[in-house]
């Protein structure tokens, strides 16, 4: 029997145009004699829907796509993933589902029986749980049909607190025993830099476990922050691959459920991260402008690194000219700061514009000095300056057009060293997850064939040069130290003695601690991050804003 | 037997603050020989505790503190809500429990069945729910007890595309078999206008369905978007109600269960929303500030209806000498606004300064003009004017500690009519859940003792200002037209024809829900918005950003 996966990129709610991508795959199998074509989870919609899910006429809509693609299904059966209603007047509305078609029609409807109700995931608010289990049967196989979390044993999450808990029923448990040829699972898992390693120990662990052929089908593309990385891929029942699709690309497989030969999986193999994150980075700010219908971006360039690196990243996803400079320097700016910006956006190959601060500051100052007569210089002024700075940034996204890319990297972000309104600013976060310490590779990264962030951004201290010679060392730890502390705290919810224990101060620990706590706040309101680690800000970490940190 | 219930305003993670409230209700009631004395959901902790849950210390505080209060449980017992570990290996970590402490230990822990899993709730995020069921058997009584959403029958939203769901489990026709004498219910349910109302008739109907006497005890104050009102209270098992606490304050019930005459409950009793509302927003803004020690407001004023409002809510929460507000009109601004809003800051009492933009403005302009040359004036320039009020008012925040208030209503904030920051800026959004419409009549609540927001703001043409004789009717449907399409299609989440069959023009309906959509990414970074409605935006309304709308 011929299996076929289609990994495509999705837009959430674009009914046509996922359509018109998943028929163009439905003739494409049909032309290869394909007999079984995978589509991912919730392809029909794009994953995640999040409340549209609650919208009637868009789970109407969604089903009369599904009746739509299965007319196309002659020749060829399609196991796709959509919405279902849950018929029953008791318990959640809705199924996720799987849904086979084949001669022109619906003809079986598989749901999930895991839903991921943790981090980024909020399955459990939409969905009923499956709990009946059985079989496909076409053409002779029998075939286990699983949704993305059903093959998972826990929740893969980082918290030791939490990560040991085993799922209370396992659907392979259910279904093995009715004797399975092979399985197919559809999935929406989206990429963190740890993620795909786990995915594989995953498909191997159940394929040697149930003696199983398991085909996985992921789907690729980012939605906001959710970057979805691909890798749909097969594992023979030796727990061998058998061959796996692009990362971060749209892809199809072909495969002959008689000859799956495939070769050794290693779980242990570690790849380095920072390729991973700079592929995820560069899909994330692509498809946000894609998918918006944006192609210009602007952002500041302060000299330093975190700009640097955002600019090259979004002339890599959006080419260079589409992406805009604006350089503001005022009189607490160092001597390379315009320089170093010039040198940057001239080796990018990018247009920049100089704007100086002093005199809209100078004007603020003069105009607020009635209220604020001989008080000393504060943090007021200095956000005065991030905040006309991010004023004319948007003044110029306003004008021409352009989204302004925000630059505040994940080590700043934690401890609310950023100003709101002022660099905080932004359509999307690009390094929001990405610590201070992988900026830096990042930077080499980029610079891997030849210079183009200029030597100088990267090698001098950070500053935010909103007074005379200010360093960043000045009130935070060095980077590698608060890196480490931020890690533990936010992707592994170490408690602060574990963390001391790993031989972090402890006034350091508490420290930052604490202003990881106090700065919730800031980012309640900050741009929406691309998400690239195993925990990022946003909307898969909900700390209370009023509580005693 | 007698029966006391605490009704307490608790903060989240502030054991210590949370502790000491709690004691001085056990030696009160102590005094009182009450029996049985119940605090509500998560008391230990205050509820929403969010993803504090996942942290293993915070677990562990809350379980020190449980063990602390039973010591104390000596001549008498205590309920109380605190989360608790599941210690089966399976399914999620914690349980929302209810602790039955007595003679100073704990004695007994009931886990909460139906966990809410929508609109602001996320609880299947953290717990695993309940499936075995026994009663508290306590001095000769056998008692029920149950936790908050335990007693529903259904999800209570107004969405009709969901609202019908029953409950696969009902906890008390598991419990209701052992034949309890009576039932008590710790509770931790949100204001919202409606929900007074629904939550008495879900008592009532317990009560009578299980012939049960029932106690319920609702947790007061706010945190952060969601204001708990407390009328925590008794119904006897006629379904009478007989007595109730105050709304929006602490207050403490006692009842002799020998003793429980009530008075009929009318279920279909409308009241006036609007002294709620009133009531819900001045707790709101009175505990953002007090629980994080914050004394001070400052806002703009512009002479507008939605500004003078919160002006007034804030100084009847805060006092008058604790609020500040900041005039700053511009060349577009109206005779009559500076006019108005300094009558306002007179009938308020409250300290007020005048900032023209101008200058600044003109600066923005001038500094900008290398870019713009001679492209017309447009959003850009519009925006500037609202960035630099913005600006203006963060820079008298930082300097003094004042927190600005955001005064953006529902209405705006629905179809965007706001800019992002500029006077979308600040720490609460007191108006963010409510319509213009009521807007108006909580201003004609204000004014009912004698005129404190003066006639001409709340009869003038809401104007934006930013540009000559500029009309939010010239861009938007008029109020009462925009509130009705937005009400129907936010709450109850109705399709754009069943919109349309009520009576409201296809265009206009198409119009609105397209800007509604489409300003999902402004309201992404919004201000925590202060609840008051069954779906107010916020997190518990949760749209894609990147999606076809």
């Amino acid at each position: 029997m011929k299996i076929a996966l289609a990994q495509l990129n999705y837009m959430v709610a674009d009914f046509e145009g996922n359509l018109a991508k998943i028929l163009v795959e439905i003739e494409k199998a049909k032309s290869q004699n394909v007999d079984i074509l995978a589509f991912s989870e919730l392809a029909i919609c794009g994953y995640p829907p999040h409340d549209l899910l609650e919208r009637r006429e868009f789970i109407e809509t969604c089903l009369e796509y599904v009746d739509n693609i299965a007319t196309h299904c002659t020749d060829i059966a399609v196991v796709i993933g959509a919405p279902s209603i849950n018929a029953n007047n008791k318990g959640k509305r809705l199924y996720n589902s799987a849904f086979f078609l084949c001669e022109g029609k619906v003809q079986q409807v598989f749901n999930k029986t895991l839903l991921p109700t943790y981090d980024v995931f909020d399955e459990y608010r939409y969905f009923e749980p499956n709990s009946s289990f059985e079989l496909l049967e076409y053409k002779g196989k029998k075939i286990a049909i699983t949704i993305c979390e059903d093959i998972w044993e826990n929740q893969p999450v980082a918290n030791p607190f939490l990560a040991s808990r085993l799922y209370a029923l396992v659907p392979m448990e259910q279904l093995a025993p009715l004797r399975p040829d092979f399985m197919i699972n559809i999935a929406a898992s989206p990429f963190s830099y740890v993620q795909a390693g786990t995915r594989k120990r995953i498909l191997k662990q159940n394929a040697e476990k149930y003696h199983l052929d398991v085909f996985y089908v992921n789907q690729v593309g980012a939605h906001t922050e959710l970057v979805f990385d691909g890798l749909s891929m097969a594992v023979n029942r030796n727990g061998e691959l058998v061959a796996q699709a692009k990362q971060f690309e749209e892809d199809t497989l072909v495969f002959d459920t008689e000859n799956l030969k495939g070769s050794p999986i290693d779980i242990d193999q570690k790849s380095d991260h920072i390729p991973l994150i700079y592929n995820a980075l560069v899909l994330g700010i692509r498809d946000y402008f894609g998918k918006m219908n944006f192609t210009k971006a602007v952002l500041g360039l302060s000299g330093g690194i975190d700009s640097a690196l955002v600019a090259a990243l979004a002339v890599d996803a959006l080419g260079a000219e589409n992406v805009r400079g604006v350089l503001m320097p005022s009189q607490y700016s160092s001597d390379h700061s315009v320089t170093d910006a010039v040198d940057l956006a001239n080796n990018l190959g990018m247009q920049y514009d100089i704007v100086p601060i002093k005199s809209v500051y100078n004007q603020f100052v003069s105009d607020l000095n009635p209220l604020f007569g001989n008080l000393p210089f504060n943090v007021a002024e200095e956000n005065i300056q991030a905040r006309v700075r991010g004023t004319l940034l948007m003044a110029v996204s306003n004008k021409f057009g352009n989204i302004l890319l925000n630059t505040t990297n994940k080590s700043e972000a934690a401890v609310g060293y950023g100003t709101l309104y002022g660099d905080m600013n932004g359509g999307l976060a690009v390094l929001g997850d990405v610590y201070k310490t992988d900026v830096f590779k990042l930077c080499y990264f980029i610079n891997r064939n030849g210079i183009r962030i200029p030597e100088n951004t990267i090698s001098k201290p950070p500053s935010a040069e909103l007074r005379p010679n200010q360093k960043d060392s000045d009130s935070l730890p060095e980077y590698d130290i608060l890196d480490g502390i931020l890690f533990n705290y936010i992707e592994l919810n170490r408690t602060p003695k574990e963390i001391e224990s790993l031989g972090y101060a402890s006034e350091t620990v508490a420290k930052t601690i604490r202003l990881v706590n106090i700065n919730e706040y800031k980012r309640f309101q900050a741009a929406p991050i691309l998400r690239v680690s195993s925990k990022a800000f946003g909307f898969g970490r909900r700390m209370p804003l009023v509580a005693k940190y």
